[in-house]
């Protein structure tokens, strides 16, 4: 069960400070735990096998964890090889699941790893950008057949998923554990709001207070990663390319423009826009000496690293942890962290554990749901039930000690009157 | 077509200051002038009559008059006596539009002028509440066949048509306005937010930083109540019924606990929820002395007023403007503004102009919408089409001199293509 | 003792309504009546006569009555014509002091008041901007043997003081009851900003959020307006002389620029600087149609309204309460506030009385001090000593039920002896 | 001149990684670099010999730079063996300054440093929290003729200097630098806010959204963690023992508590006092498990981390970076970052470069004028002269491109004439 090509990593040693990693987050995730022990009683997965390309994180190790204690037999790739820890994955191992991931390896290797996942012939899968659902779709439709669904994490891989069921392309169910309230309303705002913000600050230790920030995109990544450089003092631009969102932001007090208008102003630049190129020739032909570039999205597209090459004269490679500057040949120099990759995940250490709780249980729930009721459903993306986003938040506010009204008899019968008038 | 009642109003200087109001309004409102242009080009409802229970304010009247460009016929019952502006009511009839309002009307006075609206044998109807509809459906059922359709305004009345609906009961398309992301966003958080403080300064010119501000409810309107609150400097609590809505409250810092716990603690408590009692006897039990009582939701019931008035041994009305005074049995004094109505709408002045131009803009729209469609249409309740809300958000952004990007071609193709990986 | 012109005041009715504001005021106000109570048994005033120029409020009523309760005789004239609340002067009368003062009379008869005012031969004056003082040194210099000494309120007249000072021009002590450290942060922060919104608000309706606000002067006052501005969901430009208060508005997340810059942008000016002519011709003439222009500064010198008279085909006065039109020759309209008045003080109400009680309170105290103190005083500016200020802010916390820590021995040891090293 | 005991250090790539450091923060830092060439074409410290207790790092590395500039010899300890940064030491030993300093000495070995440092036999001593100049005058009296003046960087510093002063044991002039209005503002609240929870951030990966923080200490440097634990989603509790303070945070909006009652509720402590015991064996006793102390104050005392080892059954050192575990009795494991120093300059890389660039800017300046004016002056604690202050903001808004309003003919004239009144 041990790849050849992993053979250092299960030094006891290495496994040993994975451990760590995954207790430290488990201590933040109550809700998930809660969850697992629940798993560990009625045993919902009991004979089934999992195919996951996710994050290989100690989170997604509490995650998998719960599954497990449920009964489900687990492989394991890489969603993106810079987030791999490489001590979790050698402790998955000694848990019994099958990982098939090493951190930086290249897209062959990606994907060679993806394939070594669906060996284990999946009825559930676990996807964090669609590669792997694509790849079953497109490589290894012969194991179609056994699954009977899966969740998806990005909204990303969402937009891919509906394009699939629009061309009826998708061959089982898919919940789309990205479109919960609480993935959207925590995961993606809270959670990628700070870690972004912490991502910059380990790289380059620059002030934020009275710097601009220029944020590409409003949605719920956008809107937090916006909050907590507005909560660090900094001045914050918005761009957009929806009026609606774009009109919320600047009703929020932000400073609305395109990026052509926004370029020359900017010192941190922040895409999390879900899109290519937002950040290209014509942006960085503007900006100022010293203008930071960052990426939040969850593809390495949204800043046209290839541009930006093009244009350099020199690049000096890890002048600062997670940054790279680029001087350009009017002498400009601009510093891009992380290789336009996520750089809360590579510059940091990702969402906190106390968010990932939030999604990773909304995402245990729904799998163990898809298996109760995928019988009854056809092929095609699925929304969470709305009451496993209530069950977790309910969870997670009992375990921060917050209690809640609950509505009195006759609150519950006024909201479902409609006689009763003004 | 003039009422006797409304005789006296109809001297011209009062029919002048409604129309400087008017105009005040209109100043605000670039997106329905623009849209009141369009339609008087086109003229889309020529030959419809159009009965609508609104607040007569300045604001409807700017929405009125662009309805009537497009070539309608309307008669305009107050959804709510304490918010009618009765010069504005006077300035609408010099428009020939029949107005059936009076300020501080009783119950049965108010019932009968949405009786007199409606005999204007409608074939679009707008309402506020749900008091019209619910008024045909129930007393005027002879009028039924000749609608085609209508909108509703509010989140209650929502609720209430979809529960009609749940109980075949509705007759013909309802177009949930309250529902579109623009009213959501902007009339519910911003308005809502900002006016209700302003009523609360208007009532009382509390300072409000260091104070403890209660929201009972953290729904839009809620939300914006609780940011301005805490704009303004004030410690905010936040009580909630719905775990997914309290835990994102906490996770934004408010302070978040059963309204029993919030009670003690609380100098200013504004109720927003959408439902009856949710401050009651065992509350004002333990409030501070001095605490001011408001409410935001649309019905009066939010506060149970006849619990504080069993509980007084006496009341000193109009202590200051909107603002009556309850002396309880044990000496403390507590506050209550509005009579427990609107507080945003009878202390201060409702939504600024410019809010109503994004709600009454969809809804101008929405109208137009529904006269084309509504052949195509079966009795149910419906969103607003998500274009119109972009429209809407389109037009107010260049009004307010705000661009934003475009997506370039290769992005198009980007968000389209399911099949380009990492 | 009743002035001819205020004959009409004295009617019953009349006071009783003053008196209703005062007992409101009072409410907010328990420090000050705290106080009030101690020098009721103390009587530290007896056989003094007091002439103070303050704006003649509700809560200047409560200060007044805790002097009076100490003993004081005491003559009032107002500071600000437009200020002055005529039912609270007629309900002082009723108390015994001597009021000159009358809502909206011209300069000739404000400095007819004063001089009255000033015709009870002092012992201690109270002042407001300096015109009582400078009074007193210019036309009735046969009165300043008689002063011990007094208190100034405004930075403006501290400045105007301490320039008497180093010209040796000031012939008595004068207490700078502005530079306390109580008053700064919280009458000029959390007062003035909250109010000057307020009476934005209640003069125009205007919704701030999305709104360009452009704060003129980033001191105490400015900082509050700038503050509840973005509370409000504006975006904030902030103009600056000097640079270190700029660099600070920059780091907090503020806009800085020149007003040159800020002028075409702003949807809303606010002046809050000290100083004259901040919003003149050059920069009106950049301004956008409907731009909104308000002073917060003690005196109306801040805006050039004489310049925008005269670049004015039209006015409109009062189309809102407190708003005058002035229609500019290339058809832009700019809303002038409270005639470039203290818009919070026209406006609105002016500082909320929990705020004055703050000031209030430093003020009695102060002057109980100087009483105390004066033999031993030379001419010349004094600050509050350091321990009212923190008494003050004990007994507010006190009022508001917070506790806080205190030093333990070990703590106040190390705190003294620098020989502990690390 | 190289110590033995760093002989490793000075391995050539040793110290060029000091020099990228040192290269990074230098442009941030462009202030101090535009000083240091005017220090370079004036010379003003020539022949002049300064002895520095600083922390080791690189931006003191450019502040010596510029001295260095300027003609000065410079011998330099450390001001604390944690935050020493050994690869910048080693660049600082190649650019001909003396360097006794390495990370992670024990208490002996960090006087022996600052005794070396003063074998240069210092005309300028430049000293952080008060120990260099303390040993010079209780173990090194024999230097003290030859000491002009110097400066301190610190409140701590500044405390017992004073205290010195007031017992007239201080023998020369020191500028207290930590007292400008830039370092209190700048360094302080926005320095001190954003590299504290920085440092939090970076050792737990915890999630701040609904965290509960307690900050003790509402200084400048306590009111910048606050904002930033608040700007980053947290519920703030204030706790002070300075009732003015305290009233000001209330103000604010935080929840203001003795420590006895946040100690329950607190889900991560700050401590930023200048005080010692601030969190105590009566405060572990009450928290909840999981807890998380740092200290952000100069010195590790503010923390009882001795009663904490008492409580404990069982440390786990490191369980992440910079964070140890106590396990207490009871089971509670409560989390101690970066053994009760310094959390920013341990868990993260202190102040950024930018924040640096003012105080050092000023201190550089500060040096300048003390050569300048030493002969006038007493042996004393001095303000840095309130123009340095501005010359230091006008140079660092110039290099943020930032323009600002420059007071006309009038309006100068205008701020000096007391004789215009209203």
């Amino acid at each position: 069960m041990i790849q050849p090509d992993n053979a250092a990593d299960v030094a006891a040693g290495f496994a040993e400070a994975g451990e760590r990693r995954i207790e430290w987050a488990a201590r933040s995730m109550p809700v998930l735990q809660a969850i697992g022990a629940g798993f560990g009683a009625d045993r919902p997965f009991d004979g089934l096998r999992i195919a996951a390309c996710l994050h290989v994180t100690a989170e997604t190790a509490v995650l998998l964890g719960a599954l497990r204690e449920g009964g489900a037999q687990i492989a394991l790739a890489a969603s993106n090889p810079l987030s791999t820890q490489d001590d979790v994955a050698a402790a998955l191992r000694t848990y019994g699941i099958v990982v098939h991931a090493r951190a930086g390896v290249d897209k062959a290797t990606y994907y060679r790893h993806i394939h070594q996942a669906l060996d284990i012939a999946p009825n559930v899968v676990l996807d964090d950008g669609c590669d792997l659902v694509n790849t079953l779709h497109t490589e290894r439709v012969e194991l179609l057949d056994g699954v009977i669904g899966g969740c998806e994490e990005t909204t990303t891989g969402i937009i891919r998923l509906r394009q699939m069921a629009s061309e009826s392309a998708l061959r089982f169910p898919m919940v789309a554990v990205n479109d919960t309230r609480t993935k959207r309303m925590f995961d993606n705002r809270y959670g990628t709001g700070q870690s972004t913000l912490d991502g910059i600050m380990r790289a380059t230790n620059v002030l934020l207070a009275g710097r601009t920030v220029v944020v590409a995109g409003f949605g719920f990544c956008g809107r937090g990663v916006a909050e907590r450089a507005k909560g660090l003092g900094a001045r914050v631009i918005v761009t957009e390319i929806d009026p609606v969102k774009a009109l919320d932001a600047a009703l929020q007090g932000y400073d609305v423009r395109p990026m052509s208008l926004a370029a020359e102003t900017g010192d941190v630049f922040v895409t999390v826009t879900g899109n290519r190129d937002v950040i290209r020739a014509e942006h960085l032909a503007l900006m100022k000496d010293g203008a930071i570039l960052a990426n939040a999205g969850h593809f390495d597209v949204e800043i046209d690293v290839r541009a930006l090459e093009e244009m350099a004269r020199e690049v000096r490679f890890g002048i600062r942890p997670s940054t790279d500057e680029y001087v350009l040949e009017d002498g400009r120099r601009l510093l891009l962290l992380a290789e336009g990759r996520l750089v809360n995940l590579t510059a940091a250490e990702g969402h906190p554990a106390a968010v990932m709780d939030m999604s990773f249980s909304a995402q245990a729930l729904a799998v163990a749901w898809l298996v109760r009721e995928s019988v009854r459903m056809d092929p095609g993306v699925y929304d969470v039930p709305a009451d496993i986003d209530a069950e977790v938040a309910r969870l997670k506010l009992a375990a921060a000690g917050i209690s809640i009204d609950a509505l009195t008899g006759e609150q519950e019968e006024y909201l479902h009157s409609w006689r009763l008038g003004s």
